[in-house]
């Protein structure tokens, strides 16, 4: 599904829903007041642009228009979601929402960012009733797939069935909360830890780098994949959740004042905290930094898809629906992808052996084009690979976009022979592979023909591919 | 570094401990009064003998020797590392370290799994002054780095320099924390993140799975990276760690009088936890569980460990500590490794791309050997791969052993020329590579001559591989 998005503020949030839109074949129509806007959305882009199809093998949607515009009632026209990202004051939200709602489509959604309001009181004196609903996202917004998806009692059911296909169709994973409340659910977390950091280092206990240290080399690790309960059931043990929440609960009567108390915000513990952060990473830039995190969270996010777990199952989902019909034309073009961060060497090139995995990749899109597809290998039958040869041509780099042609040389009974090139956009070609399959049985573990079905389509590719 | 390690309280956590010592090559003395002690200590290290050595591309030392002893007294004997990790009962801890006093090695460390009291609290009436550290770690310890060191007064400089060089060389990240307060840093924010979870289920605001899905699919995925104040320096932009601190503070002082409260601890509370946590995750037994976890900070754990980050920085420091001499008998054993987690396919075999890659680690292996290591490509000359050729064998299975046999079959001037096979310990070969590389500039990226020293070793090589 793709159409037509309104994004309303373009800082850092505002920026990545249109990257997000945009990359994922949707048009964009901005509007942000700002002069600086343009240059800042596209910043933001350029770092969406690099490191989202990072997440997919599957080739990415065309690109969708991202066009400026005059006006918040311009900006909506024809636009099927609505994201409102403008800074977090009521009476400025509540402007906007009348300026915008003679224009709205019949069935758009308006979905708002906010963090620190409930959608009844965006509601209430921004009119947008039915059709209103908090959308909460999280930076950077075209890689982490959360959105809070926060209805009022007016907010109606469509809205809401409407705003989760087309944030699933984006890639995101819309959490429904069931309850108005303040902060939604994530940010209640945010800010007791928040909280809990502030009085750390206005104490002296620990810096923020000793404090991000013992996140991310601790339960940062857990909380990636399973989050708070699932980690402790499994911490608690065959015993079960009750015995473990009969050890660990009585711990929170513990006398940590601390934790029950705000820290004043003085220019002191501003100045300490600033500080601090500089040493830690003051060696490197912002945008430095900002291309790091994304690496990182590409490669752990692939590394999630690759075990089919947490937010890589999510992206194993959405992946499905983004593969387009093979084009019949010979040779059949079986990948079109980009070179991923988590494919390269320190160097920045691909490594040698992800050369064989994209050929192992396109030879498994053409087992699904002949009909050895995953029901096929359910059934007891499969291709195994015998030998192949490959020949490094060119060197490539992560975020290159790349494509690989396959023809099928030879198909006769358990016999297939495939050969592959893989290619850059301007038709250069980066490496061969010379692939020689056999067909086997899953049960025997030996060779075997293959059903009648997939040897005709193979036989008829053979035939198609060595005439051209 | 390699010696003797005491493990006082084989639980879950001590388990952990044992399993992590024995696997660096440490002989682990057990002393658990539990009868079930060693079937559980045995459980644990089946998961950890599965995952740990899959974070590394090195060889494993020789697993050390675990045994049982029948008094704590008899168990410390000749250790060099003591953990105790009995439960939270100060009485009996200290009555434990009079115990084991009378027994300890002149330079013996005592570390203290403990949460919940300061390591002036175990001293106080439990002696071991100087010699006793607190030594948190975090579940599952044979998988997570972080372990909280936290001395008292009375811990001696000495102990402290022990203690971080013994826990870095089994691959932990000690950190210092330099104040003793009730549940040191981490269990701080644990404690706060717990509390608000538990007012959310309370309340009916969210269930058990929706605030893990909250958790993993968003702010989870920034921490296991780059924790809680690098995210927000990045969030905050080039206006830098002030600007976003104005912004952010503000909302400390909102009326969420819940955050402040500690809720009820009541039986209804429980079950209803338990029974969420049952429909959330009931389906798959605990160590069902265990192993998905075990498998997602595996591959998380790789995926940063490729990108040279975060916890993924910590394993490859210490895997270069792990690199033995290479053999210098035809053929070199180039490679020697189990298959991890995330080199396999949906069906657990190894995909056909990471024999590419094991057989592209063998090539590095015998290059550094040769002398054409870091430095060497750092000063412009490198081997570039031109062509290679596999024969798929076997089927491969995550968790297996295999090693690779690496021979120089041509070494004349800028031709080298590899074959290598893959493995199993008991001889039967998976897959060979016949490999024919280059050496270039890569200055001008063409071909040219090695430096000589390493082409007289490329052609010794040859000369010794092609007569045996």
């Amino acid at each position: 599904m793709t159409g037509t998005a309104a994004i309303l503020g373009g800082g850092v949030i505002g920026g990545g829903w249109a990257a997000r839109f945009a990359l994922m074949g949707w048009d964009v129509r901005v509007f942000d007041p700002d002069p600086e806007a343009k240059r800042k959305i596209a910043e933001v882009m350029a770092g969406a642009e690099r490191a989202l199809p990072m997440l997919y093998e599957a080739p990415m949607p065309k690109r969708g228009e991202i066009s400026f515009h005059a006006s918040p009632a311009e900006a909506v026209t024809g636009a099927a979601w609505v994201q409102e990202s403008v800074p977090e004051r009521l009476e400025l939200k509540h402007a906007l929402y009348h300026e915008i709602a003679g224009s709205l489509s019949m069935d758009a959604v308006v979905g708002s960012s906010t963090s620190g309001f409930t959608p009844t009181q965006l509601q209430t004196g921004g009119g947008l009733l039915d059709r209103l609903v908090v959308a909460h996202p999280f930076n950077p917004v075209y890689l982490l797939p959360l959105v809070e998806l926060v209805p009022s009692a007016s907010t109606s059911d469509q809205t809401m069935a409407r705003a989760k296909d087309i944030l699933t169709a984006v890639g995101m994973y819309p959490l429904h909360v069931r309850a108005e409340i303040d902060a939604h659910i994530a940010d209640r977390f945010l800010e007791a830890v928040w909280r809990e950091a502030l009085w750390l280092v206005k104490d002296g206990i620990a810096t923020t780098e000793e404090i991000d240290n013992a996140i991310r080399y601790g339960f940062g690790l857990r909380w990636a994949q399973m989050g708070l309960f699932e980690t402790y059931r499994v911490a608690g043990g065959e015993a079960g959740m009750k015995h473990f929440m009969a050890q660990f609960g009585p711990a929170l009567e513990w006398p940590w004042t601390k934790l029950m108390d705000v820290p004043e915000f003085t220019d002191e513990l501003v100045d300490l905290i600033a500080s601090q952060s500089d040493d830690q990473s003051g060696a490197l830039s912002i945008r430095e930094l900002e291309r790091l995190r994304d690496d990182n969270l590409v490669a752990i996010l692939r590394a999630l898809k690759q075990q089919g777990a947490a937010a890589g199952a999510l992206i194993r989902d959405h992946e499905r629906g983004l593969w387009p019909a093979l084009d019949e034309a010979a040779p059949l073009i079986t990948v079109r992808r980009v070179i991923p961060v988590d494919w390269t060497d320190m160097n920045g090139h691909m490594n040698e052996g992800r050369y064989g995995q994209i050929f192992s990749d396109a030879s498994e899109v053409l087992m699904a084009h002949v009909g050895a597809d995953e029901d096929y290998v359910a059934a007891g039958n499969s291709y195994f690979t015998a030998q192949t040869t490959i020949k490094y041509l060119a060197e490539t780099h992560a975020g290159e976009r790349v494509e690989v042609a396959t023809r099928v040389t030879l198909g006769e009974g358990r016999k297939l022979r495939l050969w592959h090139e893989m290619r850059r956009p301007d038709g250069e070609v980066l490496a061969t592979c010379d692939q020689f399959l056999l067909h086997v049985s899953l049960e025997t573990r030996r060779s075997c023909p293959p059903l009648p079905e997939v040897e005709a389509k193979v036989e008829a590719l053979a035939k198609a591919h060595t005439e051209t």
